[in-house]
């Protein structure tokens, strides 16, 4: 019934398959972006406007729509919000990118359908994959390892791959202002989650280090662990192919409830799978803050979406019913090209 | 697979049916015990110094085993560790004190099984329930309603409903040295999460009041909602029948992992239900607590368990076997009798 935003054949024909070079990068917390004052890298605007706004009248005591600092709960989407969501997303590279290693572990996967088309590396032929056979792809590589095992392997990945385009770092790929954003929030009180269609495991790996946001505060679309032992009778949790919360489109509020079980005051996503959360938000009392990025900066980032009159690319889709929904709900906006002066730490 | 607590025949013939006086009491907050010095309920012993030198050991930067605060996780179950589980589990008794109500909305169900049983008052008879007859009643009474409408009901059942043995709230009935180490704990950085094979959206209505823990911070027995809007178009989210998580047994490592995503460093329970969550919790590396509650005081609150040469009720499960696993693990066993001073605040 949800459409998971992670599985489609437009973003595997995109996709950059030949595996990065494996070289280290020493991690750094790009959380830390020095900030005396807030939101220097977004320009003066509505959205910034907007934003100090709603920091204001949620924090000041004697304002009438002040919100007491337990209730401070804020929402993040991370693909195409947080970072770089084109020419796919981050996690469906890892699951492509890791089939060489899980079929060297089981040579009988080299002969079958899918991992056979990703193998060869035929970009046509991957094209032609169907859903079932991605999905195939995607419980091979993210299930039936132990937990730790999991935590091990991306956290190596993610300190080897590169974007295709600008050669670097996925990690790299966070936008600057919402670094700024996420610390202002913090700042004033707010916990600030991370709500994702993307994986509740892959994501927790680098949240504190990338976003300064601990695993405890990422909600993602999430399976089942098994609990049991290991050869030296060790407890331990094996990743299954159960789906336990396919979190995009209604599964977000529907995760939100799950997982952190209050309203968010503020949330932010830059697609329709964001639509439900940013309704969540909206239907509670008081002061509330929606926004959406557009992406309309092809020059520093990417224009995408019916919104700038292009075609829908199937990642984080921006329909013109989206918009319209924002303009009526009085969600802000936020564009790339006009509201921030710089995107990436390396411009 | 897993054995859920909340349902067991005994319990059920234990239970006070009566539905109590609708008195509406005035919450107060019983999370703040002025605590100058900590831990001033608990007899001077190896439990109280157990948890001494945890505390010191992991905060103080010198030590060796210092953790860092990011990492300052505890888990606490909920029945039996914070608060009286005898005679039955109290959502069970809220469970069974609904059916009324939801017969008198779907009035087809006071002539079905096993609402008729229930709404008739035969302690005898509902003895006899099966299985699938209480699955029943706790679907009828847990789900079909939006999150909003469950909240509101379980807040005034609370305000009202009564123990039999105290003629008091069943929010009094909270154990006043549990609550000292809870504050304890968050005031050396700890996030105090309670993990209870209990409903996560039964406990989150009182966990901030009861025992200053947010509902974030509760993870339990969850069931799926479903997002949608109602007549006035507004999103709300339904509570559905389907099982997401259970939480106890091996569901407590495995719900630890989805709802918190790290390992526990100090874990407390009081019975077989929590033999996952103490192994997950001690097969990590450093400085580690785990900690089982025993009930062995008839006299002020219950004796219970073949620890304590009693038959096995069912409710809070303390076999031998788990206190040999103790012994063998180095878990640190709380007596109820001679380890606290005090257990309730009306004492």
């Amino acid at each position: 019934m949800r459409k998971d935003k992670g599985f489609n054949r437009r973003a595997i024909l995109a996709a950059p398959l030949m595996l990065s070079a494996a070289t280290l990068v020493r991690h750094r917390s790009l959380a830390q972006v020095p900030q005396s004052t807030p939101l220097t890298l977004w320009n003066d605007g509505p959205a910034k406007q907007a934003i100090f706004e709603f920091i204001r009248t949620t924090t000041d005591q004697s304002s009438p729509k002040f919100v007491p600092p337990d209730e401070r709960i804020a929402t993040f989407d991370q693909d195409g919000t947080l970072w770089v969501e084109h020419p796919m997303y981050t996690q469906v590279i890892y699951c492509l990118e890791r089939v060489p290693a899980v079929a060297a572990k089981k040579p009988e996967l080299k002969k079958v359908e899918p991992f056979k088309t990703v193998l060869s590396g035929d970009r046509e032929a991957m094209a032609k994959l169907t859903m079932p056979e991605l999905e195939k792809i995607l419980v091979a590589t993210l299930t039936g390892m132990t937990t730790d095992e999991f935590v091990a392997d991306v956290r190596q990945w993610l300190g080897s791959a590169k974007h295709p385009r600008w050669n670097r770092l996925y990690t790299d790929l966070v936008y600057q202002p919402m670094l700024e954003l996420l610390q202002h929030l913090r700042g004033n009180g707010y916990k600030t989650y991370i709500v994702t269609g993307g994986g509740q495991d892959f994501v927790r790996v680098y949240s504190e280090r990338v976003y300064g946001i601990p695993p405890e505060e990422v909600v993602g679309t999430a399976g089942g662990t098994k609990f049991g032992y290991d050869k030296d009778g060790k407890p331990v949790l094996t990743k299954e192919p159960k789906l336990l919360l396919n979190d995009d489109n209604a599964g977000k509020p529907e995760g939100i409830h799950l997982m952190i079980g209050r309203r968010p005051r503020f949330s932010i996503g830059n697609s329709t799978g964001d639509r439900q959360m940013l309704e969540y938000t909206g239907a509670g009392d008081g002061a509330r803050l929606m926004m959406l990025v557009l992406h309309d900066d092809a020059k520093r980032e990417y224009a995408y979406g019916p919104a700038n009159g292009l075609p829908d690319t199937k990642i984080g889709t921006f329909t013109q019913a989206l918009l319209d929904e924002a303009k009526k709900n009085a969600w802000t906006v936020v564009s790339m090209k006009n509201d921030w002066s710089r995107i990436f730490a390396f411009e």
